[in-house]
């Protein structure tokens, strides 16, 4: 679908006619930023800004789009010709994909006129709020996994289709290997990963039958389901297969007491003198799991992530908001209890310590420091970060990160500064 | 998009190539289920099907995901022109939308050749969950709200742009009077509302403007969203605005002690005699808030409720599976710890007593219960019903379902008989 301009609150579109009938056009600065980090997080990890960029292009209004807007009697015959015209066509300033982010530091600034960017309000949380709530759950299992491979098997719990493309992405981008999401896959060139589900085992009349057929259909891929019947079991089939010359990459435990599977599956293939052959571990798994079996010495060499990353279901939302900050050159904030904001287009400025981050600053915005200026009259300034270069800069962000906030515990409060206006 | 079939995960492909190869090809029947209910959840609602059927009518591989499937290099061409020409062509069985249901029943059954149905798997899931978590969380919102006014506000923090849509469909089902969800709105029919944002009371330079400005745009539904700088005189300029004869339908309190402000806002509206001006709330409202400010004597007339009940945030997730119990007649099970299935396709019937639900058993399958067939050979076998009376279907359900499942505490478990096979 090429207009997306409808995947929006009816209220964005109320105050933009209103907006143009009371010459309210001037420019305007919104600011996103997260007011306060959730449960369990140290830090967020800026995510989503090539996503949304994708939805902007087509954040557009099409005839029968308008039609039904019509139908509302709400909308008047020339602010539909506006929404006709719509384009984006604003100022985008943006801390880039990859960075660590904290509390109050304005993720993405959009500076155009007022009924122009206010619209566009609730696509813009949409699609930074989730991409931005995964990646920061991702690097917590990438923090916890000690270098193990980790794989994205998230799809089927995902919420929606398209959750589980940003959510593929998000995961690579924190450093996982791949996914088992293969539109992810093609739309992103991320790799893709699979085994077998337990029905493939049932179909065969004896699970080693199923494993020989498996082997036989992709000699170079095989990784076996072990745990249908009875893990142990599984295992020691494994073991035959692979002294008959069948090549078996590994075995994937998905249920039980894995922690203590994984070491008797591990004794029972190096008895046999197969080290090779690896450990994949799934089902229901989190960040804390992975800790915990790593630190214990469970011998696992990848895991399959799915539901409970993908859903980051400790704390499944973000308390982002999408604020005005200044109109026509003038400071704008509110002071409800608890959502008061702060004035102004802004800039972080990051302070280091022997290397290691110290605190932030959020000063009034000039050039150099996190943020920076992504699009001018709409269009792109300067190519887009590929996948990889974003996982490359979350990795170097990450060596500057101090210890104490790559725990998964949540430590002290970072100290992000907000300067006077 | 109309090609949907890269929305799926690798190894349901691997799989179906290897059951083509080792012909397995015999008629299969898979079951989706919900293992055990989450916390705090003493029912379902079955939601889903609808969109479902959508995404499997578009359930095709395009040639350009052929091209990328063909690079991954697992996949033989033959196979690949098995996947040009797919098409959902199985029978389908579900408990239809609006249903209450329990754990361990079948929510969908799809009947067909095993590869047909294996790769179904992760689309199946990933719809069907989502729409069945929300509607199952939006029938708290609607039990606690005695009916009052319901309206989803949670576009911007729900997990991408079709879990949008989804969910706003699911609101209206649970009860919903509609949504800010403008697409959802096109869609569905759903009557769509909104306010204003307090980007629109800042913009102006004071507040008492910004009011009249609104009014002046949408005279007859105008709700004047008044937590910006001070609940009180936000009220109390509502009051001055109604006696120069605007109208003003409603107020919005989105922040602060709304219980407290609620009460307050009223006494001020009512002690001049506007009786009919309705009070709004929003900001972070969960089914337990409604709950809380309506046994208090809150005098709020209307919710918005968003972030927390789209995300499911208090259960994030399902423990939802789609497995294999059936292979040419035989049964088919598995026996993994705490994931135990039991085998063939079933009915589930419902047993009352004095007009209120006892106990559901699961039986082999035959005609009469819960379950009905939808589908054969791909092609739906009736039209599916509409959305209100989906929705008629689920307040007729909640009528006789017994008072301590409709409590928002977990009571006893239902009791659901799985009969021998």
């Amino acid at each position: 679908m090429n207009h997306k301009g409808l995947f929006t609150d009816l209220y964005e579109l109320t105050m933009a006619q209103s907006y143009l009938e009371h010459n309210k056009t001037g420019r305007a600065v919104f600011s996103l930023f997260v007011r306060k980090l959730p449960q369990n997080r140290n830090f967020l990890v800026s995510c989503g800004l090539e996503p949304l960029l994708e939805v902007l292009e087509n954040f557009r209004f099409s005839e029968e789009d308008l039609k039904y807007l019509s139908s509302l009697r709400l909308f008047k015959g020339w602010f539909l010709d506006y929404l006709r015209e719509y384009r984006f066509r604003s100022d985008l300033y943006a801390i880039p994909e990859g960075r660590i982010v904290f509390q109050k530091e304005p993720l993405l600034q959009v500076e155009g006129s007022l009924p122009d960017v206010q619209i566009l309000e609730t696509v813009i949380i949409n699609i930074i709020h989730y991409n931005t709530l995964v990646a920061s759950k991702a690097v917590r299992c990438h923090l916890a996994s000690r270098g193990k491979m980790l794989i994205d098997f998230g799809l089927r719990r995902v919420h929606g289709l398209d959750a589980g493309l940003f959510s593929a992405r998000a995961c690579y981008i924190a450093g996982f290997a791949g996914t088992s999401n293969l539109y992810a896959g093609k739309r992103y060139s991320i790799p893709v990963f699979g085994t077998m589900a337990h029905s493939f085992i049932m179909v065969f009349e004896e699970e080693e039958e199923a494993f020989r057929a498996f082997a036989e259909s992709f000699p170079d891929r095989t990784i076996l389901l072990i745990d249908t019947y009875d893990t142990i079991e599984g295992a020691k089939k494994a073991v035959r297969l692979i002294k008959e010359g069948i090549r078996v990459v590994g075995v994937r435990i998905d249920s039980g007491d894995i922690e203590e599977l994984s070491k008797e599956v591990r004794r029972i293939f190096d008895s046999e003198g197969f080290k090779e052959v690896k450990i994949l571990a799934s089902g229901g798994i989190d960040e804390w799991d992975i800790e915990r079996w790593l630190s214990k010495g469970s011998p696992i060499d990848a895991f399959g992530v799915g539901t409970k990353l993908l859903t980051s279901a400790d704390s499944p939302y973000l308390d982002i908001a999408y604020k005005l900050v200044e109109y026509e050159g003038k400071p704008k904030y509110k002071l409800s209890p608890g959502k008061a904001t702060f004035p102004y287009k802004r800039q972080v400025v990051r302070h280091y310590r022997d290397g290691l981050m110290d605190h932030d600053e959020v000063v009034l915005y000039r050039e150099g420091g996190l943020v920076e200026k992504v699009c001018e009259g709409g269009n792109l300034i300067k190519p887009l970060p590929s996948l990889k270069e974003i996982r490359e800069l979350l990795m170097e962000e990450l060596r500057s990160l101090p210890e104490e906030f790559k725990s998964l515990e949540k430590k002290r409060e970072y100290n992000v500064i907000i300067a006077e206006a």
